[in-house]
């Protein structure tokens, strides 16, 4: 046991600069979701060059790769996400992004650097596996559907008995790491309403169909869904976020669009929203003689961590790291594409602290000068070994 | 035309006594609607007195006396109403009600006797009359369905071309009298509306449906009606007046009940109006999850003054009083039995004012120390008579 | 008197192919508010063609005229606007605007020219005329503060004892004239509101202010100064009638902007109306936790026609056109810059009917195939000739 | 171990009849809180009988009694509340409640009894106990501020390590447990408003400030504290449950009523909530003019289960009952006094089933046919018991 871990820390120490390295070149040369195309002959180039992994492509853009132990056992796949964001970087790093409008500004650099290097690492102790590992680099994460659901359609899931990802966050403190059971990030739907009425002169109200006033009725009314009609111990979260509407100061618009967010993570307080939202906005706008239109489009599920996974994966972390530096985290109201792979095997996702002030990696995910601590990557690879050994073996 | 209108002077003068003695009886008699027996019997007996009048009993309390002048013409009716009000009288007077709980308290007892004293006047006159004199002694001003609609049904209006009526006013000042042609009094109607939700513990509203804060949202999408279903040029009133529901400060009550008055002059806006309230309501309620219930009691209609009755009595007015007299008074807002006659007849309603900070004649109608400025009755039977002459002859 | 009627009979009608040639040069040539460079110049050439007239130019671009009667008397002034709007013709007529982007989609054109029309006659009547006429012929009625302010300021209206004017309306049947005493167009202002608040996620609305969320219950609490506030008796408008945040779904704005439309004929209405709209705002706003500006701006006032003015130029049409063709029309919602010539005399503002289906004259208003029917433009002339006898004489 | 085990279970099969038989007792004799002078005095005098405990008088109507192992350690507290409700019963039970209007209709006869059950086995085990063990016997705890404020005044808790207690249940299955670290119990407070108006006509709304309008925008207002005001991820209920204003249908009440209910977990969320909805109500009550009045009241707090006792007397449960019997919970939204004592020491708080469908024992708590399954008592002291021995030694 002992010199197996001096052997893996070893290894991992090496790995450390070639996962800087490869980070880098990612970041440099961002692609947009669906369009990995470079990133992804990139991957797959690189863990080629490791040998003992037998390769495929599940998709244009996506790579797998599978490493199969010395001994039989359990498959156990981990997952990267590869793309990148519609965001000019503002960054004055040396390795800025080369393709203009386009910037790794959201992680995924790292997270593909971060299982390249555990790939490696792995390759290296074979022979002490048991099972099977299988890297997923995942396409199109930041644009619903998302990739994942057509890595799972090609079958990159098929006899996979456990899954496990990463994220790094700049709003987790470099040096923890955060993982908790259960609902860990949130159902993340989006919604449009169209209020339908009749234009006319501000003047002469009773002439027209006040799109503008019964607008306001509807935003007023949505609030009970939340407050009203939803168990004070779940959660839903219902956000109209834009309202749009008239141009002109005397004239009633015949129309007000209004979008927003639905946030959940029990899927039967998901799938209620949208109906008590249409039959609100249905009655409502009939109330004052209006009509609507109403869309609502379902985006990622809630990754939901599952509770025998991920005990043995923080304990995997805690041995690896200490107590003091895995946190029980609250679920993360933002959505991931990782639960399209939970739909096929249990598993859990965890959060690897990137913020650091003085290394000036504490922007927002999404920022333009985003930027990470790249020593977290290591934690990230070191993090992904542990978990292989205490679930495999 | 001198000698003559000095015979009214000297007549109407000497009646005046009368007048007041007539109104102490009927004020110490009082009766409440529909039940008017002593009253009517009185009205009755003392028509009888001044001879010459055609006397009949069109209901059971109340009368009708015809005075066919010496020459053919229109026939012109004049109506008073005599009903009391179920109030416990707080005057001093000597001639302070005797019956227990019942009073004249908004000065029917006043029209009354003003109608008497212009009858007995104009039997006098009898013969300078052209055409017929209908007065009309109503009973159940007070209470809806009203006694007009029973009285126009037994015939009293057959034959009328013009009918008049006043109201004493302690709102107006003594002296004064308003009148004015259009609208002069709303169409009164009543509504009840019950929020049918579900019961259920403050701490799940979950499982309510929480007729409470339905009912908070039937209250404020209400005021649409007005604010944007309205004409700005038309009038329309929609007041919820009593809101009651619930009894335990963790038990959501399953319903809520609400009452209130809507005031409109248009006929079609009264038409519209428990439309839209209906639409609104059940809308409202199905957009929660609930049900509910709509009652609406149509009241008294608008009084609609005639332009031409009513400019002819304004110059009538205006040759008896003087112009400083005769004001336009905006429309009252309050309800009267009187457009139950204007269904039949063109005619017009005027107020006699008898408010007087001296004589205490200045508490609102329907208030226990409410009275009258005696004097004010003379310009009642004076108007009256004036009026009589000016659309008859 | 014969003789003198058939003599304007005869001036009217000859004058009618130059007034219908003077509008075609105008329509032909358009100028924005403020900017009637040419067509003032046209107008002070074409009245100088006149003789007997004193012309003045009290600003920039508008123009005085006055004639001086025979004999000694009022002073009666008569108003035509001249500017055109900002709006593209799309109509096929051979005089269409020459200038691009610009039209005479208000029918200004056609009273300029009825005023220079009547001008003429009236210099071959100036014998027969007691006191004095003054020809306004002001700039920029579309574009508020408005030119009136800048002519009262400049002193047209010194010694002015009565004001009149018309508008050519396509609602309102060729052929028919409406005027009514009491107020004929509205107090006309407009508002912006923002509601400020705090951005934030569309997930976390705990950490943000919610905008979107509170302009709703600003609109919904907006309904009740009309509804509750205001005396069912009088008018008032409050239209919210354009609204605008945000732009991301799952982004809650830091702010969201309402702007519309008050409406009223009263003055103290129009004084209560803003700031009820703050009250209310300010505390809805802070009610939320969050902030607001508010911006009132007052529009043109209401047209009040004086009660005598009106009645004798109601007696003037009726001698002019007859009983049938003198309507009595309900207040007019949109604004008249008019309203700043009556701060300083009494006067009336009537409607003059070109609304003809067979000549395609029924567009509304400032829509870009607005058109008039030519006829009405004599019947402008007719109706000032004769209200200038009556009034003067 | 065995041998003690057997012990325990021999001398706990010994106690069940004394405990049903104190229970009836209790049952007949019910009384309100902070009147429990004869329940208190035969439960000291109970206690006494046992012999080997130290007993004392915390207050009036409280008792305390203290075990001493024959070891040194921990020092453990269970609590059992004594007081009934004012309801009258109407059970068919022979040990019917002989004390009219009075009736143990929440179980407190049985937790009584199950604690004198408790403290009879344990001074039998006195020898193989290591610390202390106290039995507190509190009063009022249906009746807020309760009893357990002034024990702990009175010192109750001194030097307490650890406290339990139970609950039995009619919503949990008879046979089952429940347990849950984290709260258990909600924080319930309630609220009074009053929405300050001015009364008037309804006709003339104007002259009024319409308290039941503004009623209704403070009730829609308010869900904002909910859906807007608080972190999805936490729990916050505000409930209206009354709502009364006004008895005319004509009249405008000065004021209306608004009752309710506050229920939160997180002491941050409690504090919170009162400020936000003054916040709201003020502003929206001055938004239309109007004043208003705020009583909050501070309920008992929410019971938080910590995590390390409620985890060792998991444990005991499943040791006594089996894995199947011991479930977890989702927290209660009623309210509980034992927060009392946990303000003093760490404990837990746990539901013994005892509805039964055959035992007629399914009425809701304080429903005057509530029932208990007299068999679920024998699983409290067993449960005491095992937790004991899991807790002390």
């Amino acid at each position: 046991m002992t010199v197996e871990v001096q052997s893996q820390a070893t290894l991992i120490d090496n790995v450390k600069e070639d996962v800087i390295k490869w980070r880098r070149y990612l970041h440099q040369h961002p692609e947009l979701s669906f369009q990995e195309i470079e990133t992804s002959q990139f991957v797959y180039d690189t863990l080629s060059s490791f040998g003992g992994l037998e390769l495929s492509r599940p998709t244009k853009t996506s790579v797998v790769a599978r490493l199969t132990g010395s001994q039989p056992g359990k498959t156990l796949a981990i997952r990267a996400d590869m793309d990148a964001l519609p965001i000019t970087e503002e960054t004055d790093y040396e390795f800025k992004s080369q393709n203009p409008g386009i910037m790794h500004a959201c992680g995924h650099d790292g997270h593909t650097a971060i299982l390249l290097g555990t790939a490696k690492v792995l390759t290296r102790l074979r022979d002490k596996i048991n099972g099977e590992v299988r890297f997923i680099f995942q396409h199109a994460e930041e644009q619903p559907p998302g990739g994942a659901i057509e890595m799972v359609r090609a079958g990159v899931m098929d006899g996979v008995d456990m899954v496990i990802g990463l994220h790094l966050m700049t709003t987790v403190e470099s040096g923890q790491i955060g993982i908790t059971s259960g609902p860990t990030s949130s159902n993340s739907d989006t919604f449009e309403i169209t209020v339908l009425g009749k234009g006319g002169h501000g003047a002469m109200p009773q002439d027209a169909v006040d799109s503008v006033a019964i607008a306001g009725q509807v935003l007023t009314n949505l609030q009970h869904i939340v407050s009203r009609n939803t168990d004070p111990l779940d959660s839903l979260v219902v956000s109209a976020t834009k309202i749009h509407g008239g141009s002109a100061n005397n004239v009633i618009p015949d129309k007000v669009e209004i979008g927003g967010t639905v946030r959940s993570f029990n899927p039967e307080t998901r799938d209620k929203a949208p109906k008590l939202m249409e039959r609100l906005i249905k009655n409502i706008t009939e109330a004052h003689g209006a009509n609507y239109e109403f869309k609502y489009n379902k985006g990622y599920s809630s990754v939901y961590n599952d509770e025998l996974v991920t005990s043995n994966v923080r304990e995997a972390l805690v041995e690896a790291f200490g107590e003091e530096v895995v946190q029980h985290t609250k679920p993360f109201s933002g959505s991931e594409d990782f639960s399209g792979f939970l739909t096929k095997a249990p598993g859990t996702y965890f959060w690897v602290g990137t913020g650091n002030q003085e290394k000036n990696s504490t922007y927002p995910h999404h920022h333009p000068k985003f930027a990470l601590d790249e020593d977290s990557m290591e934690m990230g690879v070191k993090a992904f070994v542990h978990s292989v050994f205490k679930l495999l073996n």
